[in-house]
């Protein structure tokens, strides 16, 4: 159940329009998926919000996007979003990640999900070795 | 501050030195991290564990061990996991993770971050498109 | 689909009935939501629960009664509760929350979910001009 | 770091007093950690959480003592809260929790990290046998 | 909505048959939930994941079978893990609890989700009381 | 500990000077706390970041800008993101959130937590008042 109403007609607004008609050439594809369709609800936030995703995502990157989406996938599946879960997995395999690939993503993000768990109960303290070379400046809070 | 003492000569048990020396064979360093050290407070668990993590990091898959390192990463920064964060990062690091590719995880985990929190107030349907082709079995829960 | 059912007649048993009836005068309507009708499977849960919203959420305080509504839809997203999101959203339009008020809410709420994901993977040193005036007594852990 | 400061003489307020002597007198000890110490900044807030840690936590109940306080480290550390975890993992070792106890805590709670994981990745379909018995009223968000 | 399709025949993979036929053996009942019948899209991922929970839930251990479970459905509802919550509170069911120390639960877990909430933003230090014989070794962070 | 390392001299980068710049002017503050100077790391991230901030939390809006902090500080508690938990209380005082209202946000905040457990453990169905005038459009998942 959506919290929020989608404009009747979205592409009524130029902002709006100009907004979809990127995505659909982003993408090549007439499909606007839910969450931009939602989105529009606020222009700006429309706006602001595809700006920074195609920037991010859809921009050629030190990342191969197929690895970006299963990042994507995982941190949305570590927070617990449905819909994030769904449209990222749908995105890495349409960019090609294959069912092993999938299973390997599963795998490492669930052991993470297991070792987040103990080391927050144990909180063993970090290792030098992680931090050498990583300086630190400013003020230091302790 | 951890929550457990690590054994004062952990490698007097048998079962815990069978396991720091696959680590360091695994690892061909002598380095044995503080996850390792304190989860020892109990050998069962110390066994357990290690034998996951190496099987699904250690062990060749369908993945990268880099990427799967940076994924790792991801998750521990989405669950709030302090020390996890530092020892994926260092790993990815370790297994050749360059400055821009770091920037760029943290580019897509922080965009996750804030559309899992727009989505998850949002709640857009599902679309179908991202569902074709997932069957459905079992008793349904509606 | 719920996980415990509500009592068949609830206010047949008076405390329930006493905590609906000061929901609905409270409210001054007629409508008990879910929340309360399910929470009633245990009497003492729902006494105490009741008293505490009511104590927090319904009497007069330092902040604002739409602002707190939208403080709490805003944790209710960030810990993906979907029943809270929707009621603590109905609530604050209830109170007077605006579509561009709304907006706002979201758009803080993403960006927070961004810096906050950012923040725990860089984890910067927290500077000493945020903790002036604070004053720290009792043990300290290190 | 703390964010907020504790009262210079928490005890010259009576409410403050009365809350530190019944904290005394609840636990037999004349120990008051930090999280009241610090939590005194706002006398109301103080009176009421330890009214409700003290009904739940310390008052005979359908569960063991220590089982509570061991339920309240596995939520703690899920919810990544440093402090109480070690709060609460000492109260549960103050109650008898031996370090097997502890260890199969810590198991426990790593395996639900790891199939929460895998299940909000995969969205199995709750089983019609999970909720036999189990009656849904009020109108339906469907 | 479910993200992968369980196999059209599951048991026709005699990995994912060893499996399901010792899920049926260790529970005594022909019974196979949806989120086994879904991880049977990778047999590893389910031959490792079942040897896991079959070790840690199903075996003897420290604590009584039910307070695992009931330890599980806590962390599966910080995690906001839906259907980890039905599966693990019907499993608790079945070995026993009743609804009062089902109501004692979601008291306990909802002031640990509380009291997390207020010590994260407080952000007391750590008392000593609660480190007291707990040792600290190897490369300190600090 | 950072996991990165800030640029030596950070404003050599006339990218990263722009934003320092312009972090100042917008508070009229010489200060440039910890985490603008480690973003720096990346000066994409840092310009991208700082440009969201700025638009998102210093432009005018809706909302009151100590309502927009304290709405910030409360998510980030939710998280369990420590430097931004300091931050963002430290930016709600400096636009004059009183003590009362800083303990108002967060009784509020704990009692969101304490029913966001609840709810995700009880999963009551989303009354249908909630989304009456909301529309559904698009797809739907069901």
């Amino acid at each position: 159940m959506p919290t929020v109403s989608p404009p009747a007609e979205p592409e009524a607004d130029p902002r709006v329009k100009a907004v979809f008609d990127d995505i659909r050439a982003t993408r090549g594809s007439d499909f606007i998926n839910n969450f931009w369709l939602y989105l529009a609800f606020d222009a700006d936030l429309l706006v602001a919000t595809w700006a920074e995703v195609k920037a991010v995502m859809a921009a050629p990157s030190a990342l191969d996007p197929k690895v970006k989406e299963m990042i994507y996938a995982a941190v949305s599946a570590a927070n617990g979003c449905d819909y994030c879960v769904h449209s990222h997995l749908a995105a890495a395999r349409a960019k090609g990640m294959s069912q092993a690939e999938q299973a390997d993503l599963f795998r490492v993000m669930a052991l993470a999900g297991k070792t987040n768990h103990l080391a927050n109960a144990i909180r063993p303290p970090v290792d030098a070795a992680f931090v050498q070379g990583v300086e630190t400046r400013g003020e230091r809070d302790r």
